[in-house]
């Protein structure tokens, strides 16, 4: 028989009405003949209820408690869901991070599974009922409650269909799977039936927010078959695999933006050894994600050093900076809030030269300036006035995807 | 140093601004020179509002998966708790049931404590934390979430105490005790200063609700003091204690009552062995609490059995019993779902005769009518009309207690 994880996000268990929905669904699945293992999230609001219950406390709220407080959301929808399938007559059991030891490291709030136990799992299949586990959250080896942070029931659903040896991991979200771009500011966009893991990874780290990141990170390493699809329709979303010999043929699968992240600029540093070390260094240890880095040295022996922070961060970042460009001997620090990160990603960049070219072209016809550039195998990503955002991504879709059939 | 269990119930920490508060009140009693383990209560409503959306789901929810929805209740006071006392310069740590092993045994909704596993709160307590653990809930020897029911909170506290071996155990709640009665009907109610655990277990099983009985069942058996008192002052409250000598001076400590159960009476059921046990058979089986029951043999060898059951129940009780009325060929059955048991209570019974009487006369002496008594060694019961309730508490009281002082 086949075993199918399957995910729901907080919109789509966000009401009583709506949990019974997927009660229904699940059970469709399960009488269609296949085994089921259902991972969900908090009910839609319900974590950012916490959150604020945390912070009418404390400003910087203590992790450790944090992460017990936020995975009582969870633990409210296994319940619930467990509850309206058996309701259904379906035997269902659910199950919290605990208790199928869902073991992950000891960061609180961005924890990371190390094992899952699968034992009780793979018992309560044996006899016949559905499984429905809590997403977000695990325990550390000393039995403390972790969480995964931002989208982790996407990472427990794809870890649990890795540890399960699942045929399929099926994310149900509000959207119908992954497009070429967002189609709010592009009406040409088109949902893609087919992504590599790669192109995936590189769409979700550069501002595409239907699946976070690390697990599809996961879903590569463990070769798991992710279906991104629609909780509220029946048609096929997008299939996140194993890049195929075909996908070369497609140049850019998708255009990304993202306008979550500031710039910081020191300005005529003395160039020497060590210097990125005396400036990232501090900036690492305040955790900090350092996103795109650039450095151009001019003729005086002084650089300018720039570099991009989530927006979220910038001010931390910034008094860092500040104190570290006296002992630099910068000549003076500068920030922008004001940007986009725009990229053009796909598999096909390998093996066909002329896609950085053609983008730098399609900007400059629209007197876009590009502030900043990075590179990887499959992805080229500018920096530009967060004005242009919308204009950007419309021209690089049309002249890189344009209205091209079998997306 | 010595070691303080102390309770909050839901009230106690029904806001954020009291969650504030009853930091506050634990800081101190930490700076006065104890180490704290602190019981915390789901926020008050918030148990309600889980079992609301279990019965939008279904009409009896499965009771396994209901203890895990409503333990989601305390993980969140318990960590806003602690989150509180960390603001507050305070080191602390929360525990919930899984965390510190609270083992019960499986019965959902009204586990019962078996174990605890006391080495986490010992090596938190060492560390100069205050432990704050989850009240109501624990888990079976499978892992499986349990809830102890009604008041659980109170026996978490009282066994934590018993487990851990603390000089006391208190019990804050919205009200400064245990008073010889109701002061909302009786406005000459006093708070007592000390009762015995077999009082006040009397007194919480015919009415009074300021401590789950469970509770001083288990306090009496491991010999811990419990301090009853209010969360917003801080005067003495009650103390529930092991008997003393001067106890005996005292004929009655209490007057309760309970509204809350209904009479069923098997009328002219013809007497013979085993009548009652096919009565009272298949209601145990249903899981319904009888409380008192009463059967006089007549001369024409048929009998009237009466009994009363939680009003809660009384539908189901009576669809058996008039299934088993025919088959113990009893002439008809009956309802009253109007009556109420006032109890009078206290040790000095022991030694004293004539309380009994005395009852009786002074209801009589107002014209209420006796219709089911039942006694014990430290309480006599008299279910009446529940119109009459309040003024047959007022008049016992009166009689008994009165303006005495020193209670």
């Amino acid at each position: 028989m086949s075993l199918l994880v399957q995910k729901y996000g907080g919109t789509s268990v966000g009401t009583i009405e709506r949990i019974k929905q997927v009660a229904e669904k699940v059970c469709r699945a399960k009488r269609a003949g296949s085994e089921i293992v259902v991972v969900v999230s908090a009910m839609a609001g319900e974590t950012n209820r916490l959150v604020s219950l945390a912070h009418e406390i404390s400003e910087i709220p203590d992790e450790r408690e944090k992460d017990v407080l936020l995975a009582s959301g969870e633990q409210v929808s296994v319940a619930l869901l467990s509850l309206a399938l058996k309701e259904l007559g379906q035997p269902a059991r659910s199950f919290l991070g605990h208790q199928v030891r869902i073991e992950t490291d000891s960061a609180y709030g961005r924890a990371r599974i190390r094992n899952i136990d699968s034992t009780k799992i793979v018992e309560s299949l044996k006899n016949g009922e559905v499984v429905v586990i809590a997403g977000f959250q695990g325990v550390d080896e000393d039995d403390n409650i972790t969480t995964l942070g931002r989208g982790g029931s996407d990472t427990s659903a794809v870890a649990l269909a890795a540890f399960l040896n699942a045929d399929a991991c099926e994310i149900y979200t509000d959207v119908e799977g992954v497009f070429t771009t967002d189609p709010a500011i592009c009406p040409e966009a088109r949902k893609l039936a087919r992504v590599s893991y790669d192109e995936m990874i590189e769409l979700a780290s550069t501002g595409a927010k239907v699946l976070e990141i690390r697990s599809v990170e996961f879903a590569k390493k463990f070769s798991v078959p992710v279906h991104v699809r629609s909780t509220f329709t029946n048609v096929e979303g997008t299939w996140v695999v194993k890049e195929e010999e075909s996908m070369d043929d497609v140049l850019v699968s998708g255009v990304s933006y993202d306008q979550n992240e500031a710039k910081i600029t020191l300005q005529r540093v003395p160039d020497r050894p060590g210097l990125a070390a005396q400036i990232f260094s501090p900036i690492a240890a305040a955790h900090i994600i350092v996103d795109m880095i650039i450095q151009n040295a001019s003729e005086d022996g002084t650089t300018d050093l720039t570099f991009t922070v989530p927006k979220a961060d910038y001010k931390k970042a910034l008094a860092i900076v500040e104190k570290a460009a006296a002992a630099v001997k910068s000549k003076g620090v500068k920030v922008d809030t004001d940007i986009a990160k725009i990229s053009v990603v796909g598999v096909g960049m390998r093996t066909h030269a002329g896609v950085a070219a053609k983008m730098f072209e399609v900007l400059a016809r629209e007197g876009i300036n590009i502030e900043m550039i990075s590179t990887s195998e499959i992805k080229i990503s500018v920096v530009i006035d967060a004005k242009y955002t919308e204009l950007a991504v419309r021209v690089l879709h049309d002249a890189f995807i344009g209205k091209r059939e079998n997306v």
